[in-house]
C-alpha cells in the first residue's frame, strides 16, 4: 500500500539512512566572510534608477548630536529601535539616473579614501557600482544636492584625481557660492563648518573647478530632473524631483538625516543642520508635500534601499519603505 | 585674489564650458533592465547566515484571503502601505546556515520552473544562489518548516532531479506523517489543501524519499539549530532557533505570513493557515516571546532581505527591519 510505504520510509529506514551515507561526505562550502553587494534599481517611467549603497557612519551620540533634545533621549530612541545607543549607523545612499541618454549621480557618497580609513563600513561607491555593472567613466554628469563632505567626497578617487572624469558637475549656485567664498569661510559659525569649508577645497580641485556649473532651483537640469529648494541644511540646498510618464519621485538629499530619527522627529535640530529652524520648516514643508501627494521619497541617508513612502505619525512622520522587487 | 578667481570660476566661464565639451560626447551606458541579485549575509556567532530571495508571490485578494475580515479591509490596509489594493505580493526568502561544517538550507522556495511559469516573478533561489557563491552541490541539508509548496518545491529542479542533490532532508516528523498519509489525503478539508497534498506526493519524488529524515521540535537538530513546534499553520510546522555564542535567531517559517499583513494583523486568519484558531494561538505566543527576549526573527515571508526586530503594536506586532549593513 502506498500509505504505508511512505509511512513506513518516513518513520522507519529512512531516519538512519542518510547520516552514514551524506553527512559528511562532502567539504564544507567556505564562510564567505563578506556582505553582498549593495544596488537597487527601480523605474520611474523611462528612467532607471540605481540606488548604490556606500556604506554606513559610525557616529558618537554627543550631547549636541540633537541640539535641542538630551541625549539621553536620542540613546532611548536608538534603543527602542534595536540600534547601538552611542552610535549613530547613518547609511550613505548616491543613486544613478540613466535617462538613456545620460548616465548622472546624484551626491558622491564619502570617497574612495574613506574605505580604509573606515576599515570597509563606507566608501564602498566604486566598489558597489562596479558589482552593478556602472563604468566611473561612463558617468556624464554629477549632481550635487549640497557641499558637506558625504555628498562631494566621492569626486575624487584615493589618489585625488577625478573619480568621474568625464562627468561635468552640477552644483546649485547658492550652495557653490556660500562653500567656496572665502569671505564665507572667514565667518565661519563653529570649527564643524570651518572644516566644511576646508573640504570643500580639498576636493574642488582644479580638474574639478574645471568641470563645475551650477544650476538654480526651481529650473529643470536635464530632461526630467529638476532642482528644488530645500535649504536649512546647508544654505544652498537643493532637492531633485525625478519625473517620467506619469510617475516622479523626490530624491530629498538632507532634508531628513536617517528618516528613523529625524523623520519621525521632524522637531529635531541635528548637530549638521547649519541653519536648524529653517532646516525643521523646510523638512515638515517637503513631507507634508510627500505625505499628501502619496509621493516616494529617495532619501540619500534613508536605510538601503533608501527609497520610500511616508505616513503623518504623530507629530513626525513614519517611512514605509518600498519592498524589494525581484522585477523592475 | 582667491575668492574672486573661485566665484568667477563659478558664476562666470564655468557655467558654459561643460555642455559643449563633454555633454554629448560619450556614449550613453546602456539600462540594466534588470534588479540586483538579492541576497544578504549577518552572522550570528560563528554561524554565517545568508538569506537569499526566492522572489515574491502575486496572489489576487479574494473574499478569503482573510477569512474572518472584509475584503475591502484588506485592501485598504494593503492601500495605506501603498500596494496594489488587489494582489498580495508575498516575499519569499530562503535562508542559509553556514556552521563552518555544515551548509544547511532552510525551506527552499518556489522552485526552479516558477521562473517560467511566473515570468520571473519567482523561482529565483537557484539563481541568487549563484550570485551569492554558493553551490546547490556543497548543500549538506535542507530543513523544511512545513510541506507548502513554496517550501518544499525548491526541492526540484524544473527537470524534477535533485535540486540538492547531496543534501539529506529533513521535515518535522508529524508534518511529514501528515501529508505523506493516504488516508489524510482522502479526509482534506479543501481543495487547496488536496493539492498540497497532491504537490507533496509529486516533489517528494523516490529520490527525494531516499534522503528524507524526520526531526522532532524540541530537539537540536544539529549543534545550535533546534525546532520548535509551531503548529497551526499547518499540523507539523515548526520553526527553528538558531544560536551561537551569545547570539540567536528565530528562525520563523510561517507562523505569520508577510509581516506588514499578519504579524501586525495577528487575529487576522488566512486563508492558507489550516488551523486558523491554533495558527492565532501559536503567532500570539511567539511574538510575546520575540517581544520578551527582544529576539530577532527571520521570516520567510518578511519583505527581503527578511530580518527584523518586533516591538508591540495595539492589538499587534510591528516589525522593524534590520537596516542593511555593509560589513558583517
Amino acid at each position: 500500500m502506498f500509505e504505508l510505504t511512505r509511512r513506513d520510509a518516513l518513520l522507519g529506514t529512512m531516519s538512519t539512512l542518510a547520516v552514514g551515507t551524506m553527512g559528511n561526505a562532502f567539504a564544507a562550502s567556505p564562510l564567505a566572510n563578506k556582505q553582498a553587494p549593495a544596488f537597487f534599481r527601480y523605474k520611474v517611467g523611462d528612467i532607471e534608477i540605481t540606488a548604490v549603497n556606500d556604506g554606513v557612519s559610525r557616529m558618537p551620540i554627543t550631547d549636541d548630536f540633537v541640539s535641542n533634545v538630551p541625549k539621553e533621549q536620542v540613546q532611548k530612541t536608538l534603543d527602542a529601535l534595536f540600534m547601538e545607543r552611542d552610535f549613530y549607523a547613518g547609511p550613505y545612499n548616491p543613486i544613478f539616473l540613466n535617462t538613456g541618454s545620460k548616465l548622472v549621480l546624484v551626491d558622491t557618497g564619502t570617497g574612495e579614501a574613506a574605505l580604509t580609513s573606515s576599515n570597509g563600513l563606507n566608501g564602498r561607491l566604486l566598489m558597489n557600482m562596479a558589482a552593478a555593472g556602472l563604468s566611473p567613466n561612463d558617468v556624464d554628469m554629477v549632481i550635487l544636492t549640497h557641499f558637506h563632505g558625504d555628498h562631494v567626497n566621492g569626486i575624487l578617487k584615493a589618489d585625488g584625481s577625478l573619480a568621474f572624469p568625464n562627468a561635468e558637475i552640477l552644483a546649485p549656485a547658492k550652495e557653490a557660492a556660500f562653500w567656496l567664498d572665502d569671505g564665507e569661510m572667514n565667518r565661519a559659525s563653529s570649527a564643524r563648518v570651518k572644516a566644511t569649508f576646508q573640504n570643500a577645497r580639498r576636493v574642488m580641485t582644479p580638474e574639478a573647478l574645471k568641470r563645475l556649473r551650477t544650476y538654480e532651483p526651481g529650473k529643470e537640469i536635464l530632461s526630467g530632473v529638476s532642482a528644488v529648494e530645500t535649504a536649512g541644511h546647508t544654505p544652498g540646498h537643493c532637492s531633485l524631483t525625478v519625473s517620467s510618464g506619469n510617475k516622479s519621485v523626490f530624491v530629498q538629499g538632507d532634508v531628513t538625516h536617517a528618516s528613523f530619527l529625524f523623520a519621525r522627529n521632524p522637531g529635531w535640530h541635528f548637530m549638521l543642520d547649519i541653519d536648524p529652524v529653517a532646516a525643521e520648516a523646510t523638512r515638515r514643508k517637503v513631507y507634508d508635500m510627500l505625505v499628501a501627494e502619496r509621493m516616494v521619497v529617495q532619501g540619500f541617508h534613508y536605510p538601503f534601499p533608501s527609497i520610500a513612502h511616508v505616513e503623518k505619525s504623530g507629530d513626525g512622520y513614519r517611512e514605509i519603505l518600498v519592498p524589494f522587487s525581484p522585477i523592475l
